[in-house]
């Protein structure tokens, strides 16, 4: 039986800072909600600012309000390893969701502090701003800036809020970076059943699903609840629960990755003695295939027709969020595969249905994801759980990988 | 042929009157947002306090914040002949609905002045607080507050508002009212189709349905909307869909007189990326028959039970508000009735779907109510319009009504 080595990161730190990291913005029931720019995303913020200090990393901030830890490497002036993911969370959100990636990266630059290495690049751990899109949309916000995908004009704040203002209220924004980016390594939780499912402790992503946010109106017309006959109505709730229903029939015979999802109903005037004469809804559309989630928009417009016709209800559909399909760079995945096996710990592999900011990154430098199993598959639930051994285990395996590229990535290029 | 009287009413005059109350809270459509105790609600008051103090009315305000506008009869210490409604609005209201009432009993008032006419007991013209129900629940509150169907604990501000802080911060809150009520009439727009189908231009209202208001909360699970298979999910609005239409199929099969309809539905989270594992919804039921209600709330628990089954979702019934149906005094229905014959315009007679003031004065005293046609049965919404011709029609038959009543009704106690 081959010998073991001992771990390069600790395990119980990691998890320790984890719980510590919970109680910012903790909720009844063991969850955690630290909306992006809100006094409890700067707490969390300023925690993390203060043990990158403590571990001697170089701090900045950019224009998105994205926090880079830099761990310098022998080599000045070559492109940094990445190792990040965000700290804000959803309104009902867990403790591992975000958190997980970021603290992983800060313990393994203290790991090789522990332990003397002084890798070739630099490594920075990054926390990306409003990755969750809740209170501003579209989510991926830092990552999407930092990378070029969006710019400031598509920021929106959901609660009329202005994304910059509150950039500078809590104290986090900075100037545009042009840090390097030779490769970008994220570690998160699965969010879903094929780990736990599977009896694997980890996971190396292939890449992520397309997801297409739209946004319906339907128009129909108020009248009185008390006077009108049912007959006589165009209620646009009827109809929205029409499409929404008809939609989810229409999935269920699509491919079983597909995903649908109304996260969002308001009615219009939202009176309880009015027929609501206007709805919006919110649709969350994942899919690998970018035809089969064009196919699904086109249904949309067709029971909309329909529902012209039945209801007296009329809709529009538009788009609100695009994200075309990612794929991982194949020889990061390998890295993680190998750093897997080498501890006895064989990763299996598979498409994430969540976007991450691993997404945007992979748009300007290669990119690669870790899974952790997520009990019950559970997750954006203030249930979220993962098992400490898994947590330990996936951010020694992405040491590992990281360690790796930043000496032979570097070599590499150099050679 | 007979020769008809020359009206006593000046039905331009109220036309008029309404139109430039319109313009307190006007919409761009045509329409009215004058929700209770607002700015444009205070403005309101003020210009029909104006009004009165022109008529040399006496005016008094109660603690509820209803408005009572006093025409002295011969005899003093007698009870009131009341004549009202409410100036509030739906948040997409119309200028009829309400503001129709109030005003026709000023211009009864003055067209008694023009005619040199003082009756045995007191006319009083009222607008009740709050009869919508929009920013404070339950409606009819000052109609409520005055006949002690409610009392100040029960009323609740639906964006957390203070109703007695409201009615001060308006200059509203006056002393209780111990004003003595001999009748209540009210005219009022139908809101419905009924009057305009039939042809006829006034309606004498033999009844209000009984309302039943509940709030049905749901309960599934938030979860992740990219990683959770479609048949993993505990999804509350697929839940909420499912009821809403499976209840209004049952009701199609109801009498045809039966109302429901779901005005509010708030999903939690609310966010575009999740599953939403709660959901709320209002419920309006309506019908004469309180026996047909509850059979209905039993119909929800039994089809909340099968969504448990179904959907994994459990949900809660809980009755917000119940006003039992009411029945309106025969003789004063008559006196209507023949007043519309004197002037040669035949009244139909028909209940009503919506609750009014009526409902509650009912409760202490004789009552009755007078509808006019509304163009294409359309209220709530911007496009409520009845034609001017039925508007002064309207007001001409109250008048008549309440003329004989402030002196005959009078006579025939004291006889």
């Amino acid at each position: 039986m081959m010998m073991r080595p001992r771990p390069l990161t600790d395990g119980e730190r990691l998890w320790a800072d984890l719980m510590t990291l919970a109680e910012i913005g903790a909720l009844p029931n063991g969850g955690v909600c630290r909306l992006a720019l809100t006094d409890a995303d700067r707490a969390a913020r300023d925690l993390f600012a203060g043990w990158c200090r403590e571990a001697g990393l170089a701090l900045s901030v950019d224009d998105y309000g994205n926090m880079f830890a830099t761990r310098a490497g022998r080599r000045a002036g070559v492109p940094h390893v990445l190792v990040g993911s965000h700290l804000d969370t959803q309104p009902h959100g867990g403790r591992f969701d975000g958190a997980l990636g970021v603290l992983a990266g800060l313990e393994i630059v203290r790991a090789l502090d522990r332990a003397g290495i002084v890798t070739e690049s630099p490594i920075t751990v990054v926390n990306w701003t409003n990755e969750e899109g809740v209170r501003f949309s579209p989510g991926l916000t830092g990552s999407g800036g930092f990378t070029g995908a969006i710019d400031f004009s598509a920021i929106r704040g959901a609660d009329g809020a202005d994304f910059r203002a509150e950039l500078a209220r809590i104290g986090y924004a900075g100037q545009h970076s042009d840090i390097a980016v030779s490769a970008y390594y994220e570690l998160h939780i699965e969010q879903g059943p094929v780990l736990e499912r599977a009896g694997a402790s980890v996971g190396v992503v292939d890449g992520v699903q397309g997801v297409r946010w739209l946004k319906i109106d339907l128009q129909g017309e108020d009248r009185h609840a008390g006077t009108t006959p049912l007959a006589d109505r165009r209620d646009a709730f009827m109809a929205a629960a029409r499409l929404a229903l008809d939609m989810r029939a229409a999935a269920l015979g699509l491919d079983p990755e597909f995903r649908i999802t109304f996260g969002r109903v308001t009615l219009d005037p939202g009176s309880v003695n009015t027929v609501p004469g206007g709805a919006s809804m919110t649709v969350d559309l994942r899919h690998r295939d970018t035809a089969l989630l064009d196919g699904v928009e086109e249904m949309f417009r067709a029971l909309l027709a329909g529902l012209e016709e039945s209801e007296g209800v009329t809709g529009t559909v538009e788009r609100a969020m695009n994200v075309a399909p990612v794929h991982f760079d194949p020889d990061m995945r390998q890295a993680l595969s190998e750093a897997a096996d080498a501890i006895g710990a064989a990763a299996l592999t598979l498409p994430s249905g969540a976007m991450h900011d691993a997404s945007n990154l992979a748009g300007i430098a290669p990119a690669a994801m870790l899974f952790v199993p997520s009990q019950g598959g559970i997750s954006h639930n203030e249930r979220e759980w993962t098992e400490p051994a898994h947590i330990a285990l996936g951010c020694e395996v992405l040491a590992q990988a990281v360690l790796r590229h930043a000496n032979a990535g570097i070599a590499k290029t150099s050679g």
